[in-house]
């Protein structure tokens, strides 16, 4: 196990009847807050309402950030920005998916530099300080609730990138299950197949000794693939909705890659897709995975396969470690696409072969030459994952 | 699964080269350091030497509390407050096992308060403020080095009882494996029970929807399971240390109870006995959990018995339900017994059945007239598990 250092101090709020703690959190850390969210769904679920009411009712000045897209682009950073600063707000108030969060913590980390908010993801500038951000999620998926992170696109540059900074961390974040009971079912699929990503981009690393690690991660994926088809059948069942979001929270906030060396795989590529075709991406990395693990299969691989096949889907360990290995290869592609209702080709979603070479060129060069994860991808190899997946 | 607030702090340094860090930590929160620690055995380790040796260079002023027990005794608290006081100090740093650190949280709450520190104890005053601390983990069991809580025992009224406070929590751990090296076979072996104890109170508990935290309850215990005889056979097997060290903190930091009640059950039966007979605490959890588990298995609790016994141990499921849950609580004495070589009945630690009935009388008391756990155990139920321990 390699050395480490864990520092996950965002206050999690969990249930359903938390928001009679929002107006004393936000007032821990400021009074003038930004208020920033996606389309319109917290408008219709009365959510918006709710929370207007709450910060009236205590004399929280508030500015509004809305629109925040699906795959956030840089663009809002810059309008967020433009408005904390106008308004001389000091605190920032999340409302939605990861996509809200991430881009609102781009904004925290940017209105304190002078720069545009896209140099920061380029690292061409480095956040110093931040405005503290509280959440209230929305959609189960990203974890950025509880992490540090988050992950911006220009549409410009067709680029998609992650940034971090330990100040972006959520100071308080609320997460209320029944806000996900409308997230529709392609949502939910795509969610659930973020936090397995997650876990197993965390997962799937060789000799770092860190088994304890592993077997949580065993955990939370037992509980997607538990909860996930009860939560597409029954989008209203609260144990479902509960479990899969303190699932999301705990795949990303840094605890299942403690003591590891984790240079995520998948997510290298989905990025190119979500940022050439604008896809969700939650089934990019559905449809990645499966590819990917079996791209990657070899004699150095086969155990770590084999025993999340064991592990996490109850295979029969057999004589043949290799069939075993692509059992479990299958299970999960059968899980994502029968269980989940994934599509589970790029021509499902609408990508054909015309720019998988430029992408793969994308995604290696994004990765410094080639995604150095457990087993290194070279521009070739992420072509040859992207045609089976076609 | 219920409503919960999850919000630690604590910064974990982990590893073998965290010493680096331990003076700029320390001066986030002070200047003035109380060096708390228990025996001698720093000192033959050299650790004792390298700390003064930080202390030094970096020109912090400290002061020692030496000597603290096993099952720490609330004399040891009052002169801690007296040294505090008497030489302003703002800073704790706690060098060693569980009892080191239970001892220091008590220390940093009462130096705030006129009263005497055991009134915290028996809740005759509340903690609103506390010196920070800082640890240096030495033993892995208590898991005290990233929780709030601490268990302190007073010989003149025979009681051990539990304290917590949020301003407890400590501000920073460093958790180095080789540190504990040197815990000899015993002392291991009861610390994996106890951290193993730790999972298992927050693990059985019924109807509460909480899979993903059984989940990752399980991963603890297997992880436990996989490395107790490792570390009991090669006591430097790094990675052993590591895993177990790792699993200390996370079977009690609060995340496997969240959306749980957990009222514990053995601790409480097990704190009788280690206030009466001073025996160490590990030992007296492994000896009561088989036969505390034997003693509520019925229809109401044989699935989730059995359940532990099939994700944990891989028990073959049988059509025989209860057959199977009492293999599960087979295989656990065995472990206890055979792989960590631990004395499995209360006779081998010493004590026979003269206070028994007393003891019975007290936990009942002490827990308000009854353990309210997954199954309510009155003094009757607690007699009956220490006759069966016997």
């Amino acid at each position: 196990m390699k050395d480490f250092i864990f520092n996950v101090t965002t206050k999690i709020l969990f249930g359903k009847d938390q928001m009679k703690n929002l107006a004393s959190e936000i007032k821990k850390y400021g009074s003038r807050v930004l208020l920033s969210y996606g389309g319109g769904s917290i408008k219709r679920s009365g959510l918006y309402d709710e929370i207007v009411k709450i910060l009236e009712e205590n004399n929280i000045f508030y500015k509004e950030l809305s629109g925040i897209e699906p795959n956030p682009r840089v663009e809002s950073a810059r309008e967020g920005v433009k408005i904390v600063r106008e308004n001389n707000l000091d605190f920032i108030l999340a409302v939605g998916g990861g996509s809200v969060i991430d881009l609102s913590k781009l904004v925290a980390g940017a209105v304190y530099l002078k720069c545009d908010p896209w140099d920061i993801v380029i690292k061409k500038a480095i956040i110093e300080k931040a405005l503290p951000i509280g959440t209230i999620l929305t959609l189960s998926a990203t974890g950025s609730e509880m992490d540090a992170g988050g992950v911006i696109t220009n549409p410009e540059t067709k680029q998609k990138l992650g940034f971090g900074s330990a100040y972006t961390l959520p100071k308080f974040s609320i997460l209320n299950p029944e806000l996900t009971y409308t997230v529709n079912a392609k949502h939910t699929a795509a969610g659930i197949a973020d936090i397995m990503s997650h876990t197993m981009e965390n997962y799937f690393t060789l000799g770092d000794g860190a088994y304890m690690q592993n077997r949580l991660a065993e955990g939370i994926l037992k509980t997607c693939i538990h909860y996930g088809p009860i939560a597409m059948e029954y989008p209203d069942n609260y144990e479902a909705r509960a479990n899969i979001m303190w699932a999301s929270s705990w795949a990303i906030n840094g605890l299942l890659s403690t003591g590891k060396e984790t240079p995520w795989s998948v997510h290298a590529m989905e990025h190119e897709l979500s940022a050439f075709y604008d896809i969700t991406h939650g089934i990019g990395l559905a449809i990645l995975t499966p590819r990917f693990l079996n791209h990657i299969l070899n004699d150095d691989t086969v155990d770590m396969i084999r025993d999340f096949g064991i592990n996490v889907f109850g295979i029969k360990a057999s004589d043949d470690k290799f069939n075993d290995a692509k059992k479990a290869i299958a299970r999960l592609h059968m899980f994502f696409e029968d269980d989940m209702n994934i599509p589970m080709t790029l021509g499902e979603v609408g990508i054909d072969d015309e720019k998988l070479e430029e992408m793969a060129e994308a995604a290696a060069r994004h990765a410094g030459g080639s995604i150095k994860g457990v087993v290194e991808l070279k521009k070739d190899d992420i072509l040859e994952i992207y045609k089976a997946s076609l």
